[in-house]
């Protein structure tokens, strides 16, 4: 099965305790179809500048990763710089250069109109509806978004949230959407404006998924280096959506299992800067790391 | 078999965003004693002043708890007062009187000598060093302490940490006793200074347990009403140590489901505020929220 992906592709310049790295790969659509290229085949729509090196768009091809969607504009590529600190939770922006990013208008190629997964990563929610516009019929999709569309577009996001089936987003952001501090409450209300699934991320405390009925807490890896936390949440999203395209199974079982792949890809993602953890990673490593997870969480019933 | 806890009782005043309270029945000793009284017979040995109302005697007499050791010296008893925000995460203390707490000498009564478990909770290092010349050969023993102890007496909490099996506490009392910000070198650290276990709570995300080869990561209960965390840490403590005395197992498979039981009581205490959810639970509703952390966190193989 195939999933759709539309995002943004960037040249990130990232400063962490470990080092520090410039105009390197990164992205949404990028780290998504990363992760999810081991699990199935990606179609990515996005946009670079007339500067985006070669290599990377081979990189991306040489994955499962089609790069036909991939627009090439006059202009430079998206750029981001950040900053993290010994905690690694929080990213802080020292630079932003949207670049072609701004007037990306996402067409979708006819060949991938009828993918049956869709990941919506963190763009303009307008241009998350458009998407949703554009393809026919999917059997599930999934969307992510970040504070400042709640800020800026809360209405237009809810829009767009009403017809996904899977929201994908980290805790201060339920939250801050719900307007409730607890997130169990934040989660039922967020369930309320339409998606079957809720995924809060919760960082190096793992994650929790929220169904109408029922609630699984999915533990995060605990690493002793965690290099670099970019795309964390896009690996993660890409394995798990990987995972329910592979098995083609929407029941609750494999969603849960979904959510630990999603975990696995982000535990090893953070392991290096950019994507070179995940470059070359074989699934018998990625299925060592589930058994790891299950080790990691496994107690006994009474 | 029976458990000697040493550690604070206090009369608390807390407000939260959703009640106040002046006075109420609190501290280490007793949050400790009321959860592992569900497992096992307690020991408690603790100083209260004239003030102690007779009420609250009456309490933990009605529990399995032995107040031979509860000392009643003159003066008062020990008063803490504090604020929590919606950020139910983090105590903000507003006065402190110690009280009769400040010239604590416990003494621990020869009937308690030989109890086979022995929890220290929060005092004075040196405190916690002397209990442990008083008791016989305990089959385990676990402390908690604070970040006032980590920064005041650095080197006697070493001394103690060296001699007990299991330290429990929290993950940013184990960032600083090991100047580490990453959680899994700081446990590798204290594990190294002599403790065969350690237990690192993490409030509303869960604990984690390390062994000198495995990790433990245990979730949290996701409640949508946190009253009053106040006695979480220790009503965890309770009901972890009251498990491994009841089974009188101390393999790591009955630590982890000790961890859980922990986390069930610390989960029942947050639901309101002082002891009052915890008075009169009955065993069939622990088991029952056991049953729950086990669907909670339950994913299939692959």
């Amino acid at each position: 099965m195939s999933i759709l992906v539309v995002g943004s592709v960037a040249l990130d310049s990232i400063e962490t305790p470990f080092g520090k790295v410039n105009d390197i790969l990164g992205g949404s659509a990028v780290y998504f179809s990363t992760a999810a290229s081991y699990f199935a085949d990606i179609n990515l729509v996005a946009v670079v500048g007339k500067d985006f090196p070669q290599e990377h768009t081979d990189f991306l091809a040489s994955k499962n990763i089609d790069i036909k969607g991939l627009q090439k504009e006059e202009g430079d590529t998206f750029r981001w710089k950040g900053k993290y600190g010994f905690d690694l939770n929080e990213a802080h922006t020292l630079d932003t250069q949207l670049n072609v990013f701004e007037g990306f208008n996402p067409v979708i190629p006819d060949e991938y109109r009828d993918s049956e997964y869709v990941f919506l990563a963190n763009i303009d929610p307008d241009l998350q509806m458009e998407v949703l516009g554009q393809v026919k019929n999917p059997r599930m999709v999934a969307c992510d978004t970040m504070n400042f569309w709640i800020e800026k577009k809360r209405e237009e996001l809810k829009r767009t949230i009403e017809k996904v089936d899977i929201l994908i987003i980290n805790e201060a952001e339920a939250r801050e959407f719900a307007c409730e501090p607890n997130v169990v409450k934040a989660a039922r209300n967020i369930l309320s404006m339409g998606p079957k699934n809720l995924v809060v991320k919760q960082g190096e405390y793992g994650a929790l998924m929220f169904t109408g009925s029922s609630i699984f807490s999915a533990p995060a890896y605990p690493l002793e280096d965690i290099f670099d936390p970019t795309g964390a949440g896009d690996s993660f999203a890409g394995g798990f959506i990987g995972y329910l395209a592979n098995t083609h199974n929407l029941e609750e079982s494999a969603i849960r299992q979904a959510v630990i792949f999603g975990s696995v890809m982000a535990s090893f993602n953070v392991e290096d800067f950019s994507l070179n953890r995940m470059r070359n990673l074989d699934y018998n490593e990625i299925e060592h790391r589930y058994r790891k997870f299950k080790e990691l969480s496994h107690f006994e019933d009474v």
